[in-house]
């Protein structure tokens, strides 16, 4: 049966091999559906399209049969040559994936959010055209050899370098999650929005390239005797500067030009963005210009009076920086469907500010009870990771949870937990188990439990 | 001098810092170039450029006054909004930094290379926009939903799938380089090719995911007492057709429908390519439509005449398929020029097709002293390491060298201990050190020495 493949390779042999009737019978049954939600469904509907291929021009001897799956035209003619596109793009048939903002969420898009599809995503790098955005006064294009970086305050020498100056120093390259502090923020107030793409999807993950600032602080002679902080400073309008200790400036901390292999993109920061591991998002200074070197918190605007936590006693929990442990189920996830009983693989993400994840666990009947999930490698630290689980869906309701634990020991806490502590004006820092609720229908939606 | 930025954050304050005539002359002094290239170049019409920002309009106070640097337009007007690009695109000023194809190389475009730019790349991730192509009769963008994957030969049922039944089973996520056989290739006649994106860009490194084989020939329900290898066959019309053995279907192999966290890119093999790691990119075959199982190889068209290994006897020899260990600096490397002496970042890729790598020794001094560099983490298998090491250029001419070791020990050859071994007219598995000649004038050029 396999004698021409053997004998010279070429793609005519193929639809002999579908003669077998079984095989003919299972292309037939076999349903279609939106790949990428990767759900099977039994359709007539789609099984006509399948056998609608059947119409296309007979090969050889295959003429008239209707046993004879015709092969596609991409099998019988020449395809599109190399460099067609110089920089790739992707699938026409992916273009539904993209970064969509929240609409009504603020006055003005210049302001606002776009979130990362996590739903369709897979593994633990976030493709840089769907690495999510939040600008405080939109984005900008800035040409890198105009830009300037500049160290000051409490150093021996205080400097201004180039880009130039910059790339030829020692480099590094880390990969870290970035989560903006307000992920996940409307939760607290009992609010589900409809989709992993809205509930979480102010997260990323990529390989980041660049000096770490220790190096470039000792090259300033830093103060270290007087130094306590450092504010980080964005070249746009919105007058971004966060507090950084010192400490945590000489540790892990990158002034970083490169994301995912290439240089930043314009919308995450070109030509320069400090990368701080582990801590949210507004604290990854895009647009970087300036580091000043201090003695104190310097309390700007974006420290005093955004990013900080409501208590129920009324005050306000300031310089919370570090995402702690937290996880969540892609797939399935609310605002998809379950077209089929019967396997599925439970896939998600879990990440930590304070290291590595040690577990993740999950649950399909509200947490009553848990299995542990199967971790990709690399675990890395304060990077995103990808848990997988078996699940045999036999038709009934089911409420799916992920939990994770990080390598200090600490538990993704239920949101009930959370407000014990902190209530629910909070907007910054809900880290809690999120529900997914799989109704008879195959319907998924996001729900709270206890 | 910093009261204004405690007391409000707002930009205004920064011209301020710049009233310090050192940092005004440090400006001034500072040299503009592609930043992309990393080197400092000291220019009259560059620091022109720089001066030509003064000419903006000025600030409160600053108008009039020379030592004062002028903040951009981007720090004093409102940018773009989020979703711009709803999947976004790199700087408009990298837009020199793409994939190409080396002129007259092949007869026609479907049937040829476009290279990776390495020379502009960072850490290990391939932007998927920049992966190499290579193309036996060119690429096509398949519909998922009528795309069908077969599994037939020496099993017990063979199969159809759809997508939808690939991607609700158990996935892994790997992260692997993929070289295809050819890289090289044009060293074994001494050929110096201009660049390194044209003797090295064959390659690239990409986190894949999909359901390994071993479960797929699993839920087959593989022979394993007559089976001793499958077949991988593409969709296009190539015919691409390739023998793996079973052992190694059975071990690290996956059938991925994503890359980089997306779905594959049509020019690679969308919506599904298998993934050998380890193995030449000509066995990680696109557009996959069906796996045969069967007792021999098959010696197809592709691992019979095309891709393999001219020795000096006049025999050739079939089925070599691991990429030895290699590495390559990617900066400086030819077509660079290096327009200023002292410290410098020199750094590049090793990878090895048989496991992780050991070490990473440099030579600036054509082979004569070498020196260990700093290995990147993670330190993966069958996956690509960034090596960085310090060197501060005296202005004298240098030849620079990287000599990969891996985990089995296996040292990366001369050209010429390979060619004492294979000769000269091979085409294929050139893995010898590359040299990159640097010249006074700072121009860099390949050279091969002994």
């Amino acid at each position: 049966m396999t004698t021409p493949i053997r004998k010279t390779g070429r793609v005519q042999a193929a639809p002999e091999h579908f003669l077998d009737s079984a095989l003919v019978e299972d292309i037939n049954r076999a349903g279609i559906d939106d790949a990428r939600r990767g759900f099977l469904r039994r359709s007539f509907l789609a099984a006509g399209a399948a056998m609608g291929a059947g119409t296309a021009l007979a090969q050889d001897g295959g003429a008239g049969d209707p046993n004879i799956l015709v092969l596609p035209a991409h099998s019988r003619t020449l395809g599109k040559p190399v460099v067609t596109n110089p920089y790739g793009q992707p699938s026409q048939y992916e273009a539904n994936l993209q970064r969509r903002e929240s609409p009504g969420l603020t006055r003005v898009g210049a302001a606002s959010v776009s979130f990362t599809p996590l739903q369709g995503l897979f593994g633990i790098i976030t493709p840089s055209g769907l690495h999510f955005e939040r600008h405080h006064q939109g984005w900008h294009d800035i040409d890198p050899t105009k830009h300037r970086f500049m160290i000051n305050g409490l150093v021996k020498n205080p400097k201004v370098y180039t880009m130039d100056d910059l790339m030829r120093m020692p480099s590094v390259s880390r990969m870290h999650f970035i989560e903006c502090g307000a992920n996940t923020a409307m939760e607290w107030g009992n609010v589900a929005v409809p989709s992993v793409q809205y509930s979480h999807g102010m997260l990323s993950c990529s390989e980041f390239t660049g000096v770490p600032l220790s190096v470039l602080l000792e090259d300033c002679g830093v103060d270290k005797r007087r130094a306590k902080v450092v504010l980080a400073e964005g070249a746009d309008g919105s007058s971004m500067t966060r507090t950084i200790s010192l400490e945590r400036a000489l540790d892990d901390v990158i002034v970083a030009w490169a994301m995912n292999g290439e240089m930043l993109r314009p919308e995450h920061g070109y030509p320069l963005r400090l990368v701080v591991p582990g801590v949210q998002g507004v604290s990854w200074v895009k647009w970087l210009r300036r580091i000043e070197v201090g003695d104190q918190p310097y309390a700007t605007k974006d420290e005093s009076l955004h990013y900080i936590d409501a208590l129920p006693d009324g005050t306000f929990r300031q310089y919370t920086s570090i995402q702690e442990c937290k996880s969540v189920i892609t797939t399935p996830s609310a605002g998809q469907r379950l077209l089929d009983t019967g396997y599925y693989n439970i896939t998600g993400l879990a990440w930590s500010g304070r290291g590595k994840i040690k577990r993740v666990d999950v649950s399909v009947d509200g947490g009553r009870n848990w299995r542990t999930a199967r971790l990709e490698t690399p675990l890395l630290s304060k990077c995103l990771s990808r848990f997988n689980i078996d699940w045999d869906w036999n038709g009934a309701p089911a409420v799916l949870q992920s939990r994770a634990i990080d390598e200090t020991g600490y538990v993704q806490p239920k949101i009930n937990e959370l407000r014990a502590v902190r209530g629910t004006r909070s907007i910054y820092h809900n880290n809690a188990i999120q529900s997914w609720q799989v109704a008879q229908s195959g319907e998924v939606s996001n729900v709270q439990v206890d």
